[in-house]
């Protein structure tokens, strides 16, 4: 539908030159569905906001950078749906749109970082150009930008992060964090990654992740692909994994980071930032600038996701527990910056983060 | 085959008249089949040493307390399998099934204290008795008491672990220390039960303890029957779990516990300990005095036995991770006498274990 509509050829690919689990293809968007990997790779096609959101929301897409670009995409896909009235008064169905997007998942705030870039470049486009072709291509544009310049600052969180690991480091990582959270190549694993290659990375120990088990399923999947050593550990052996064997540094990525250095990433995060502090090993968080809430000022402000308790009690719709027993499932938990030794970001590294740092961080 | 040629009808029959996952049905060993848990209730039949080892070893049965009883009947079965010749000298075969029961499985040390003590009733009994029903009752009659004891024990170790609680309290647990675990009762869930009796606990959160799933199979479902109110976590939910709800006890079992106090238990263990900790959470470690062992002077010499990967990589026979991809398995962790505020056993309470302590505690 909307590859006939298309007003520019600028509006039919993006794909970047590296992996990337996101890209724009004939005037749609497409996302490997990564609720199948490692078993099955298929992308799922999308020509409307609302099931971007969605898909958002059932975790086809997950990773908050990666959520921040898909939310992008979403607002050209409704901006396309909404092309023949692409004036400052008629923006209500697109503004609607970027709301539904806005409320797929709560914790990550690089999805309200894209989304007001987006709202933002939208109200300027309309007010600036009076063709919808023209402000199609700026949408567009904006939106390719989002995408290319979070595989760019990858490369620099990974430049910056690898600076302060020692060679032949032993490293340990939670969830996924990698090219497939990202728009490519990655945030902690982006720093993996470039720490490998410079001979700095002995092995990697990637925690399962339950309930969705992205270190099992994505991490060790793109960690293999790139051929560096990796052993899977369930969060039960982390503390007799650290002991045993001398961790040198948890790096793990974030989905937002309050005002004072407070953490919030994957439920799981928090214990492996008191056990690494327990055991000497140091604790890096990789993650682009757009992370951080400034409007937050410590940590327990912070939204956390509640998903439902099925995603405990059931294996793929396969009952674990016994019928009718509760669970809890936090989404996110957070880590005080007390436990972290250096946030990293695009435009440098924060060493033992706290509000002053964070602050000149971002005068810089 | 043991039923037509056992020589009394103390050979015949023993089942607790509380809910025991072992039992002793017409002259052989039945074990409930924890593996299909909680999904199906089946009960094993077996009629020799050989295949009871096997079954410890692939987690038919698990559970220090109920290792050792189910080793003790195995000892039985194999008297049953050489009666026709059980002299001082004819012992071999005998032995030969001890030791492999031995082996079966490396850090619970109640299986080699079981075995120890019917190895012992064995010799005296050869040395007493010409007669060979004389012999197998005398036999028989330990396991039973093994077995009897145990449930004896854990009402003990019930009401000594209640008396630390106080009303109202909040605990966690994790893998199964429950009837499941032991002749019945339990251990840590002996606690929980006689504590939920006295109207003690309000709350229990149960970790579901990858990648077995105990808690989530095995503990939630006894906890569900015994009609105390349960909230499934996952591991990596803890330290999140233990802030937001202020948990006053994680009270746990033991699969080994050293002179000087060190605690191996279900891997997981050593990380909610120093979690706790962090969060000023009490730490009780539940146990019969079986699981010391004097002979270990500190935690770092408990042997650990390490599963196979595939436990981790796959989900009931179903790949999770990439083909190829490699895990650590470890299947119990150590957590120092630093971290633990308290022992119970059969005999009382040892608060903040030391090496002292314990020898006392042995002395009383």
């Amino acid at each position: 539908m909307a590859s006939t509509t298309t007003p520019s050829s600028t509006l039919m690919n993006f794909e970047p030159t590296e992996f990337s689990p996101i890209r724009w293809k004939s005037g749609h968007l497409e996302l490997l569905d990564q609720r199948l990997l490692p078993h099955q790779v298929s992308w799922l096609s999308f020509h409307d906001a609302s099931t971007v959101a969605q898909a958002i929301t059932d975790m086809v897409v997950r990773g908050a950078p990666a959520i921040g670009i898909t939310a992008a995409y979403g607002v050209v896909l409704s901006a396309l749906a909404h092309q023949t009235a692409l004036t400052p008064e008629h923006l209500q169905p697109i503004t609607a749109d970027i709301a539904l997007l806005a409320k797929s998942r709560p914790t990550a705030i690089n999805l309200m970082w894209a989304l007001n870039r987006m709202e933002r470049c939208l109200l300027n486009a309309v007010s600036e150009h009076s063709s919808s072709d023209a402000i199609l291509a700026t949408v567009m544009e904006e939106a390719i930008l989002i995408h290319q310049q979070d595989i760019q600052f990858c490369h620099s969180i990974g430049a910056h992060g690898a600076s302060l690991l020692s060679p032949n480091s032993t490293v340990y990582t939670h969830c996924n964090a990698g090219a497939l959270a990202t728009g490519g190549h990655g945030t902690a694993l982006g720093v993996i990654r470039t720490a490998f290659a410079q001979h700095k990375i002995s092995r990697v120990f990637a925690g399962e992740t339950r309930p969705w088990l992205q270190g099992a399923r994505l991490t060790s999947w793109e960690l293999q692909q790139a051929g560096i050593p990796t052993l899977l550990v369930t969060e039960g052996a982390a503390g007799h994994t650290l002991k045993q064997h001398a961790v040198d540094w948890l790096i793990v990525g974030a989905d937002r980071i309050a005002a004072d250095g407070s953490v919030a990433n994957k439920v799981g995060t928090y214990n492996l930032a008191i056990l690494a502090q327990h055991h000497g090993c140091k604790v890096m968080v990789a993650a682009p600038s757009s992370t951080f809430d400034l409007t937050i000022t410590q940590g327990e402000a912070i939204p956390i996701e509640q998903r439902a308790e099925q995603e405990v009690t059931q294996y793929q719709g396969t009952q674990i527990a016994p019928e009718g027993v509760s669970a809890v499932n936090p989404s996110f938990d957070v880590t005080p910056p007390s436990l972290i030794d250096a946030i990293v970001t695009e435009r440098g590294i924060i060493e033992r983060p706290n509000r002053d740092k964070i602050a000149a961080h971002f005068q810089q």
